[in-house]
């Protein structure tokens, strides 16, 4: 198809998409002509992809070219690939010097090798939890993790992911990976909030 | 207690006591000359939850002295008090104009009716949560809330709500909700995250 076409079917303005193209985030379509390309599905694919990464998932351009460069490394083994695309997610967490942070730090990496769990040394998930952890100690809260646990495992295994296109195209399973924990995400914190909401009119209301 | 035992025992720097007293958040102690005033472990408990709201829930000072007011209006049922303070965490939505917004709202009505949850017609979830599945049809998400509705309700009736000393002082029980929910919720998105790794890694090593 040509640049037209791949603008009407992805509604992405043929400007942005030549943004794209210069910036290398998306490949360049065959050249038919000096000033004519063709496009066909993986572009389209490929501006899904960029989108989801951009409006949902909220990644600067400097780590949506990371993560495309991994979708773009066959080489690289699926894991590693949605790997990188999650990591990108997570929120940047300073590792705050002093004793509150290496206890928690400590837990969060005993609790992973006593559920078994395989997470990677440098998973930046683990400086997340360590961070709320410390709140949550040096506010006195109770730091019981289980039942979040359990349910974050029946989530995940049961339904989470067996909605990733692994056998697909790459960047579909990046995509499906980078909407799904982004924006089931959010649907589970406003239905916890109002869990609460509903739970507490039940105890208190006359 | 004098105020620079006050400021130990909490933490807070006696400037900051100070602001707290003149905007209001926090009630006068009893005076006992022309510049000494006497505090008790009510202003304690008043400071712990002015940190909870401004360091954990990140609210505004306007926020924060809608909440106060709510804790001290004794005759608002308890109930009606913590759903201000949770009202307030949540994040601001605008309804979108059009189509698309007015079946994603209808979609959240009939699911709240259907799960016989009590949820206030005015609770600001309800547009958050439409916001969400506004997002996931546009880009062409199964919507099936299902598992997460189970994961909330069973967290939150099983869990989460004993951990709120509703027959305590005013002030404890919001700190325990604002705290809990912010929290709690930061700890399960990481855990998500981690459980998505996990499960990846066993499903796709080799």
């Amino acid at each position: 198809m040509r640049i037209s076409e791949l603008s009407a079917k992805s509604g992405v303005a043929i400007p942005t998409i030549k943004y794209y193209l210069r910036e290398g985030l998306l490949h360049q379509g065959q050249q038919t002509a000096a000033t004519r390309a063709e496009y066909d599905e993986s572009h389209l694919r490929r501006l899904r992809l960029i989108r989801a990464m951009l409006e949902v998932g909220r990644l600067p351009v400097a780590s949506i070219k990371k993560v495309i460069a991994a979708v773009e490394d066959e080489s690289l083994p699926v894991h590693l690939m949605l790997g990188t695309a999650h990591y990108a997610l997570s929120p940047a967490v300073e590792p705050e010097p002093g004793e509150d942070w290496q206890i928690a730090r400590d837990q969060v990496d005993r609790l992973i090798a006593d559920l078994g769990w395989a997470i990677d040394p440098r998973a930046p998930t683990r400086d997340e939890l360590a961070q709320t952890l410390v709140k949550m100690r040096q506010l006195g809260l109770p730091i019981d993790l289980t039942p979040y646990v359990e349910a974050a495992r029946k989530l995940v295994s049961e339904v989470e992911m067996d909605k990733i296109p692994f056998d697909g195209p790459r960047d579909a399973a990046v995509e499906a990976l980078v909407l799904g924990t982004v924006l089931y995400g959010k649907a589970f914190d406003a239905l916890r909030r109002m869990a609460q909401e509903s739970e507490s009119a039940g105890r208190l209301s006359p």
